[in-house]
């Protein structure tokens, strides 16, 4: 019975290990808080692991899930760290939204003592985690793949192979970059058209069924900005996190992208405006701030043209 | 029997013309490009008009579909001009993709003679116009509107109406700026995703299933970059004009937008550098050329990281 | 003796006008507010109009010095307005940092009467107005020029032909557009050198003897933003609107300039964010406040690397 | 005697190498390509090392003076390297505009040995160094920095300590990317005044004694773009180079830091089209070809407005 860790309990991370809770795998599962993980093993009658070192004890599968890649490198090391227990043949797949530099820097660490690395980032949120129907992306051997996938597939629906090490954080990366892009972009429109004198109601209403139309605006201004809901689930400081990354990503590689650094420079902003807690699409509260108009609403101050 | 008269038989007004060849019309046709109305006229069984003003004689409705709008302001003066011709009561329907400010002036020149004045840009692209099947954003009175509202019916299958006068011009040209901004964006990623070693295939299949998404990564992407067709069915001469009336909106407005200006910018460039008759979507082959590697393809040169 | 009218006794229209109080000159001065006039009037013996039109009765030269074009051109109409009294061979005189598509059609309405026009802008500040050392950028017809510049030059050192109607509007602009973007990038620059832990002090004195200079590192940064003395001597809200019309000149003439729209839309939210009365230099407190660290100063909030 | 060697003879350094062939220097020389050194070496008096490590034998200073940090970097291991030679209470000055990151990495390892490390930027160009009149911006622990003071004034007129090691590539970075973004703001405001009709020549004179000026408008444009002389002084690949470290640096620091960010993108853009070769002021002939006209000169082709 293969064994697998799953390490880092958050918002997409709990419902992913609740996946993996099954007759066919020993599932041990950790968290930097342990009441969390401890609750969580006896709901699903898993073990508990009290540090990194004992989850990956006899491991064939570790899975981690945290915010940002050095989270993970630093579990590699000390006496706790995965680096103590993991054994060669075993692989470490690491769900984080992370950057390519810092996983291929821990492949090639694990590499020397015969371990397997793959970045796998995810998409589909917490719903799709939920539902066991998200997307992998990938990077990293594909024989390394095919021997976890299985494991992965517990809770992907989709499971894309990007390319080499690292080639699943690129993707993920330039996803949001380009998610994020699209909500300030058509925040900036929005706000625009509110002042002069167009609803955005109707203007999302006959944007998404136009050529302007992306996921923003067809689910997220109709669903958290007109209903003033902005529901916290997927945090501002993360996605400009991603930006950052992908905008590294077209610099490391000589790519001109003036708009992608210019959306990093913004969610830079706007991150440290509403700090660590705001949700990604409050962003466009920072447009409106700015612009001197609520979408979808009263004018709330600013200059008058 | 109502009296219409269609004036510029471009790629989206010659379809949308047909639509209006109806027995409960009685329809005249003009075109800058004598012949071309002429051949029209012969074929629909309609009237061909030499002049604006011979067209819009006697008329209960004239629509004007041109570049830009000044080519409408340009056609209200003189012997030959519509408002040599046009009578209190008529209306004038300008579909073009206009900008608010010329729409204002129009119907304040306009409205001293009791004609009344829509702005009423349609989005669909020629597939639309040939099905009957266009958005019709309008901008102006909505007792206007209601008037006019069977014979918009005949070629758009959904009429909006938007605002006061330029409201119409305003949501068309968001709309076309969210457009440019997609595809600028989304080659922007793809170049930096093919020089980190991951194929447009793959991420267009990942990033449509994700949050990235767009109509532009949907539909441009797939169907004209990565199998280098780029028909050429919208120029990018006019969407940098769109970008730019939408930009001049927001800075009209004292919005600060600097993703929609920054897009403006680049459009300017693209158009200066592909000219006149080059597609929209090929303003990606720019992207490609300074981050020197081709979408779904081999790498084109340019410096190496 | 020639007669000259002076409005618009503003911060520096005060000083320009005082030098023109000389036996030689029969001076009338005007203020939007009456007191402020009726005291340097009766400070200098010379004479308070009341109305625009009393003011400009009988001159041959109008001198205008107001906040924007739009106000100068409000001046022109109405039973107290200039058109009301100026006589053919007259000339106005705009000293406003206006734009140029203004200047153009005031200049066209003069001329049908036979009035000349002038833009005419100044740099120097208070100081070089109070020394009688301004910079007059003056764009028009050079007979015009010749005729007036024993007046222009009571205030002017440099009195600088630039071109037709609109030129000296153009220049100011895009000099002033190059002061804001040289007070923001320095200011991003020494913003990022603070955290890195290099003093602005020490970065400043080697910037200003290095190839990064500008007016901006030289002179502003030390007196006002190490000093935080921060004095208001021009107005933020005049730079935004100067910047403005320098982007505006740009677009109109179809020249990317990615570096002049985007200061634009930075000093557009800077003026948002300080409000009407902040100085020009405070922009550098923006940068202070997103960037999280004061110039020459300690850390103050932000978010840490 | 102290023993100093001197690695890197570019343009900057063999000025700089000259300086130090003194008889109070036992002086050793190194390059790349062998002929330049020896030539060097056989016209000054001075011993020719046949690597780094020969050159850096038994010294007390080792000077190093390349294109970038990495190259560096790269002279230390292997059996020709500095460290099989270098010795205990020795110090490396490195005169390269580095980068910060790499800086430290290397005076982290230079500690293990005991061996100093001081980053070293200079200003001044070719004509500074040979007056040894540069400014020499460094950063590292004073202790060490007052050791080598010595030997820097040979070639540096100022000599400032910036901060701990790092600090001084930062400030070279941060100055080179103001004058970046002087060179390129210069440019889109000259040639949009081309357009409008205000000739560069008198517009730099305008500005020149305006509050818009910078060392790029008062002795680059007037030097080497009206007199389209261009010289090749200082490549555009290495300002290019430059600007890339002062964004990452804004980016590491989480500063908001928009115009640099963007000026990154623009040379990196004008890098990839003009080539390894080009001088850093030839980017000016990037936005004229953009702009569509020439500074000084006739319009150069572009779209008309």
């Amino acid at each position: 019975m293969p064994r697998v860790a799953f390490l880092g309990l958050g918002a997409i991370g709990t419902p992913m290990a609740r996946h993996l809770a099954r007759p066919e795998f020993d599932l041990a599962v950790w968290n930097r808080t342990g009441p969390k993980a401890e609750a969580m093993a006896s709901e699903l009658g898993v073990r508990h692991a009290l540090t990194p070192a004992d989850a990956a004890r006899e491991c064939d599968v570790v899975i981690t899930c945290l915010p940002v890649s050095r989270n993970v490198e630093a579990l590699l090391d000390g006496p706790d760290g995965l680096l103590a227990t993991m054994r060669s043949g075993a692989v470490l797949v690491d769900c984080t939204s992370g950057d390519a530099a810092t996983s291929r820097r821990m492949a090639a660490r694990l590499a020397e003592r015969g371990i397997g690395f793959l970045d796998a980032p995810v998409s589909g949120g917490v719903v799709g985690a939920e539902q066991g129907a998200l997307t992998v992306m990938v990077g990293g051997d594909a024989a390394t793949l095919e021997r976890v996938h299985p494991v992965l597939a517990c809770f992907g629906k989709r499971i894309v192979h990007c390319g080499a090490v690292g080639a699943g954080d690129a993707l993920k990366a330039v996803n949001n970059a380009l998610l994020a892009m699209h909500i300030w972009g058509t925040a900036e429109g929005l706000v625009a058209l509110e002042k002069a004198g167009v609803k955005a109601e109707i203007a999302l209403d006959v944007i998404n069924t136009s050529s302007g139309r992306s996921n923003s605006s067809m689910n997220l201004f109709p669903e958290r900005v007109l209903t003033r809901a902005f529901p916290r689930t997927f945090r501002l400081a993360l996605l400009d996190k991603d930006v950052g990354i992908a905008a590294d990503l077209a610099r490391e590689h000589q790519v001109p992208s003036p708009l992608l650094q210019l959306t990093a420079e913004l969610f830079r902003m706007a991150h440290n405006e509403l700090g660590e807690e705001a949700d990604h699409v409050e962003a466009a509260k920072v447009v409106e701030r700015l612009g001197g108009a609520q979408i979808g609403g009263a004018q709330i101050g600013g200059r008058q043209s």
